[in-house]
This record gives C-alpha cells, sequence and structure tokens, in this order.
C-alpha cells in the first residue's frame, strides 16, 4: 500500500514551525503496518494544494492531509479537495451537528464565521474533531482515499487516533491490535543502537524495530502488527529479551519510561526517599524528576550549589575540601551527597560538580567532565565521568542522565537483594 | 524566484526523526527574501528521489537537498541527482582534496569506504563540509540549480552558511546583507500576536514578519532585506518601535534574548545577585538561569523544596504558616524568597509555590495556581496567579518564566531608577 502525507500552512514553509504532524502521522502509520513513501509540504495556496492532491489521488492507496481547516480566507483545503475532486461544497448538516454539540458543551454560540467550516466536498464524510471547532472529511479521489484533518496538533492526534484508525483498519483489512514494546536506552550513539541491533529484521522477521533519539537517550520500540491472527506472541517476548541482550547493560527502562520516571518507580516500590545536590547541572536533574507527576512521594530537597559558600554553608563541604581539591573533585561531590542527605533526611542523595562550559575548562579539569557523588545509609562514593561536548545545554543534560543512572543502577542492586 | 526543499532519507519518512532541516533552511530562504513553494520528504529510493528532482528541475528555479550522502549504502542521493540530470558519477578531485585534509586534521586516514563520497555527478562542483566527512555539490538541471546538502544538521547548516549562501547571492544577484531585529514576547498567545500586528506588511512595505513559538515565549522576527541598496535603513527601526507599542508591555527583551539571559544581562549590568526557593516548578527556573553561559558570575544557591519540613528547616519558613496558610499561599512563597536571600546571602530572590498538577488540586487551590515572591533588600511582595493548563510540564514551564518575568519587570525600574 502506498501512503502519502500532506502537510499545508504558510506557517511551515515560512519556517516559522517545525512539522510534527507528519512525524506523528509516519510513526501510527508504520505501527499499522503502512509505510509512507512521500510527504510534501505546502502553503495556502488553492492551486498548489490541489496540484498536489491531484499527484497523490493518481499514485498513492491513502493519503493523510493536515491544515487549511479553519475559519479564516487562509483556510483553503476543503476548496483545494473539492477542486481536485472535481466537487462542488455544501453545507454537511453532520458537520454542522457535530460542531454545534462542540459549541454547546462550551457554552458558545455558532457564529456565521464558524458555519463555513461546515462547507464540505459533497461526496465526502464528516470526521468529528473532539478538541476544536474544524470537523474533518475523508473521501475518494481517483485510486486514493484522502483523510483531511486539521493542522493543531493537539485536534489532528485525536482525529487520527478515533476516527482515521478505525476506518483504515475497516477499509483495507488492517488491524489496530497492535503490540509494541518500549526500551529506553543510555549509553550508546544511535549508530551504535542500529548497528548492535543489525540482523533483528531477518532474525524477527513478523516484527519492526522503530527507533526515537532525544539526547542522550534513544527509544527502541518494537512492533507487532497483526497480533489477532494466530501469529506467535512469544516472539516479542523473545525478541525483546534479543534486544536487551544484545544493548547488554545500556537499557535503563524496558517499558520505554524516561530515566526520571524509572528512578521514580524503584524509589516507591522501596518506600525510599531522595535528595539532590547541583553544581554545574544547575538544577536540571531536579527538573527532571520533578517532571514525574507524583515526584512529592519521594522528592524531599534540592540545594543547587553554584558558589563554594553555599557548598560550605548550606550543605557543609568542608572548607578544607574546596581549598585542597577545588570544587570539581570526587571529594567535593562526596561531601555534597553527604551533606544535602543528612539536610533533608533523605534515605538517598546524588550530587553533581563539574565543567559544562563553554568557558571554564582547565587542562587538568577540562569542560565535560563531571564528578558525580552517591550517598545512602550504608553507601558512600564518587565517581569521574569525561564528555566529549563543547555544547553547555548538552553537557548539562549527559550529566544529568549519569547522575541518575548511577542511583538507578544502585536501587537496581537493592531491589535485586533479598 | 519558485524554491523548493527534498528531505529524503528513511529516518523522516518512519517518523523517527522530525525534520528540523527543512524548517532551518525555509527560514534561512526567508531571511534571504526567498519564499519557499514545496517541501517534498522521501525515503532511501533512488527512484523516488530521482523522480522529485525531475519534477523540481522543471517547476523550480532553486532546489535544497538534504541527506543521503554518506558512505553506506543507503546513501543514494548522488546518485539520484545524476539519474535525474542523465550524468554520470565520477571521482571529484576537489571533494577527495576536501575531504583528506578533513580527516587529516582529525587523525584519520581515508578508507575505501569512504572514497565513495567523493563520486559526484561530472557537471557538479563541490560544496565543503567544515563539519563531517560527505562533501556537498550543487549542479544545474532543466531550469533548476539544485544544492545537495548533508542531512546532519550541524554539517548542513554550516555548509548552508559557508556555502550556499554565497552562491545564491551571486547567482541570483540577492544579498546576505540582511538586518534582522528580534523581540521576546511573554504574555500572548500566537493568535493574539498576529492580530496585534495585522497591519504590519502594509506600513511597512519593505519589511518582513517572522514568528517563533516555544512555548510559552513568542519570538517575533522584523527583517529587512537588502539593505546594501538605498532602503531606508530607519525603516526597521520605526518598525520595531511600532511592534514593540501594539504589544505593549509584553516584549521581555528587545534583542531576541531568552528571559533567562534578559535577567541575567540585568543582574550582571546592576550586579546584582541571585538566589531562587522553587516548589512547584522544581528545578525548572534554576534550570533555565544556568543554561546561561557565564550565570555563576550572579547566581549563588536554589532550594528546591518539595517538602514542607525542607521549607521549615532550610528556608526558614515558619511553621505556623504554613500550618494556617498551607504550602501554596503568597505568605509562604514570601517567606520562601526572604529566607532563601537570606541563607545565599543574595541581592535578590524569587520563590514559587503552587500546583502544577495533574493532580493535587482543590477547588479553592487548583492546578494552574502559583504564587510567586520576590524579595530584595528593599524589596517583599508575593503575587497569586491562575493559568488553564492541565498539563504538568507546560505549568512548570508558564510558571517559571512567570516567576523570571516579575524579577525582570523589577530589575527594569531598578535599571531607570538614577
Amino acid at each position: 500500500m502506498i501512503a502519502h502525507i500532506l502537510s499545508t500552512g504558510d506557517e511551515v514553509l515560512l519556517g516559522d514551525i517545525v512539522d510534527t504532524n507528519s512525524a506523528f502521522l509516519c510513526s501510527a502509520l508504520k505501527e499499522m503496518g503502512i509505510d509512507v513513501q512521500k510527504i510534501v509540504a505546502v502553503g495556502d495556496d488553492v492551486n498548489d494544494i490541489a496540484s498536489v492532491i491531484g499527484d497523490s489521488s493518481l499514485t498513492a492507496d491513502i493519503c493523510l492531509v493536515t491544515g487549511g481547516l479553519g475559519p479564516t480566507r487562509d483556510d483553503l483545503t476543503a476548496f483545494a479537495g473539492g477542486k481536485a475532486a472535481d466537487d462542488r461544497l455544501e453545507l454537511s448538516q453532520d458537520a454542522l451537528a457535530s460542531m454545534r454539540s462542540y459549541f454547546k458543551k462550551r457554552g458558545f454560540v455558532l457564529t456565521k464565521d464558524n458555519e463555513k467550516q461546515a462547507m464540505l466536498p459533497s461526496s465526502s464524510n464528516m470526521l468529528i474533531n473532539y478538541n476544536g471547532t474544524a470537523p474533518g472529511f475523508y473521501m475518494k479521489i481517483n485510486r486514493c482515499l484522502f483523510f483531511f484533518m486539521p493542522g493543531v496538533p493537539s485536534e489532528m492526534k485525536i482525529m487520527f487516533e478515533k476516527e482515521v484508525k478505525k476506518i483504515l483498519v475497516n477499509e483495507f483489512s488492517l488491524t489496530d491490535d497492535i503490540l509494541i514494546e518500549r526500551l529506553t536506552v543510555f549509553g550508546l550513539t544511535e549508530s551504535k543502537v542500529g548497528s548492535l541491533l543489525k540482523g533483528f529484521e531477518t532474525k524477527f522477521s513478523e516484527l519492526r524495530l522503530g527507533f526515537r533519539a532525544t539526547f542522550p537517550v534513544i527509544e527502541v520500540k518494537i512492533i507487532l502488527i497483526d497480533s489477532r491472527e494466530d501469529k506467535d506472541i512469544s516472539d516479542i517476548a523473545r525478541a525483546k529479551q534479543w534486544v536487551i541482550q544484545q544493548l547488554e547493560n545500556k537499557v535503563i527502562s524496558d517499558r520505554g519510561l524516561t530515566i526520571a520516571q524509572e528512578v521514580g518507580r524503584l524509589l516507591t516500590k522501596l518506600k525510599k526517599t531522595l535528595a539532590i545536590a547541583e553544581s554545574c547541572t544547575g538544577g536540571l536533574i531536579s527538573n527532571m524528576v520533578t517532571d514525574v507527576a507524583g515526584s512529592s512521594n519521594y522528592f524531599l530537597f534540592s540545594g543547587i550549589t553554584y558558589s563554594n559558600d553555599a557548598k560550605i554553608n548550606i550543605l557543609n563541604v568542608r572548607k578544607e575540601t574546596i581549598v585542597e581539591y577545588g570544587a570539581v573533585h570526587d571529594q567535593t561531590a562526596l561531601e555534597m551527597a553527604e551533606g544535602v542527605r543528612r539536610k533533608a533526611g533523605a534515605d538517598f542523595a546524588i550530587s553533581t560538580t563539574g565543567v559544562a562550559g563553554p568557558g571554564g575548562g582547565t587542562e587538568e579539569k577540562p569542560v565535560g567532565m563531571v564528578c558525580i557523588g552517591l550517598a545512602g545509609s550504608e553507601l558512600s562514593m564518587a565517581k569521574t565521568y569525561r564528555f566529549s561536548f563543547d555544547d553547555r545545554v548538552k553537557n548539562k543534560k549527559i550529566f544529568a542522565t549519569t547522575g541518575l543512572e548511577l542511583l538507578r543502577r544502585h536501587l537496581v542492586l537493592l531491589d535485586k537483594t533479598p
């Protein structure tokens, strides 16, 4: 099956926004077993839109169109769809009723301006917009089934999930009964993950592999399509084990959690609390930890001690330690972790002190060097790492993830201890 | 002039990555006065790539192609370019020399595998890759000038800036002498900014307007193209004043700085230091502040006090305050700011305490409510805000920006006081 995606709207072509809709749709189609052959983006121009629709109507089986369904005069997609199909627009009673119900729920009244959004090609069927005013629609033009959806990501996504998927499954005898296993990987480059998993496709021909890199972690997806038929579901379990084995100890979650979610899950399970002392990561670890809903159950306190005075006065790092070894040193990291743990009365504490750059590096302590401390009731350690990025924000990210990973490994051991 | 962009590579069509290259190129071309008519993305398939190149060669004046120049067998763009141009590939001595020099600098030796990357269409000219191994190239096919660049963003961007731009300027008598004014806006939606700036194009017909929204701020760009000709440069100054006037007091930087950069600039100028006490923002403010290089000159300490004990024991919030008013209250925010300021010995302190959600809201203190404190040597205040987002991460972002904005406004006043 040949699938195309058409993204409309001047904002994409002006570079004002990045087209994340198309990536979402590619990923969603892939999970249904449909490969996308081409993505096209054009501006709010009827002729440009109609011309691309015309091309796809002759060469593709399905085409997902986003954008241009709003109430303003820039919103021309329905008109362009009608033009390409040689079909006139008419007021869709279904669309009107759907809009009325949406407006009513929010206590608004439908205006004449809004009614324009209910003018759809006469041969089309309406798609409900659960999250906004503009209804979508779908229609066959030549050999291709077109789905027209809004450009606002939150509206488009729910329309795809609730409406489009169902129709695709029926029309093309697909399944939406998909099993996906997600693994979170840290400590390998994308190309290294790719080469370690080489041979997956031949080994597990019923399965598909997907990747999504968000520095410094990579999500690996193992996808089993059509699990309703009597394909062997144990396959995906075997594949998961194989992937984990190939990636050795770099899998930080075998259920697709972020490092902070996984640390939170383990702390909750073990009924332990956490404190954090950050220097070079400047609050990033705390921010990652508190992005997790429910983190107030285990996270107590962080001290972001940029100045040496704060390290000494608030975390009780010994002045002599700073004088003798400097702020960036294992001994300082150790005392920071111990200090913040005592201060907060927490079970565990991690700490960071290093050089994020771009300035501040020396030959002995270059940009990219970080000392990470870990303290618990029966544990006190620090370790130095060196990364090779010049970029301050990248360094903060990899330092923070490394700190949480050190804690995670300890919690995993603890969890396994009888 | 008609410009197309062609993005090649399976990873985009599989949804594994979002195509940020095209947004960068659209924005860069717009700043040169060139509008992009169409973006196309296809996978690593010679026929698909050659077919799109063929289409653009007949309908566009320029086409920027990214991806597929690497050493592996997936990298087929040069071959597809040759196919579309009916041209054979040959070993480019320029490309080989450029690669040799790149490898030598890094102490590597060129392998046979790498040599494949120097095989370019015979009628093409090489483009230097300053940041990687694969050289780019440009060539005319039919009416269209094609530029082939690598897909790795850091390699593509520098090739565009250093090589492609120069050639475009020469070939099409353009200018790269562009004046851009950037304004950072906070407290307005994108559509509100759009409607407040309605009429800009007719008022300042020589200028262009661009937007880039990164929640919760919006960057407004005012672009003057071709300032070499005797266009009135004072126009852009007038336009900037007009835009600032239209947006009233929502412009947080008139030079495109982030809120944290602007606060840092003002603190540096006023020779003042900063401490922060965060509850619901959980380290995000500190992280934003420390993302700014050089922030160690004014930022001293943050206490991320999630637990009430930490607020009381570390920041010296009075126990009675928490008992009487609760953790989310102006009085608590006030004492947090005062407490952390004293603790760190800082000139200024800000604090946040609120409900980021998704849980924890009550009728009296709903999700989206935040109390922000601000303390200085002659200043102590707190203010409550209510936002309507359910999303934890969005709430943290808007709370944090609001906190920094409260401080910024005070610093601006201080800066103006004789």
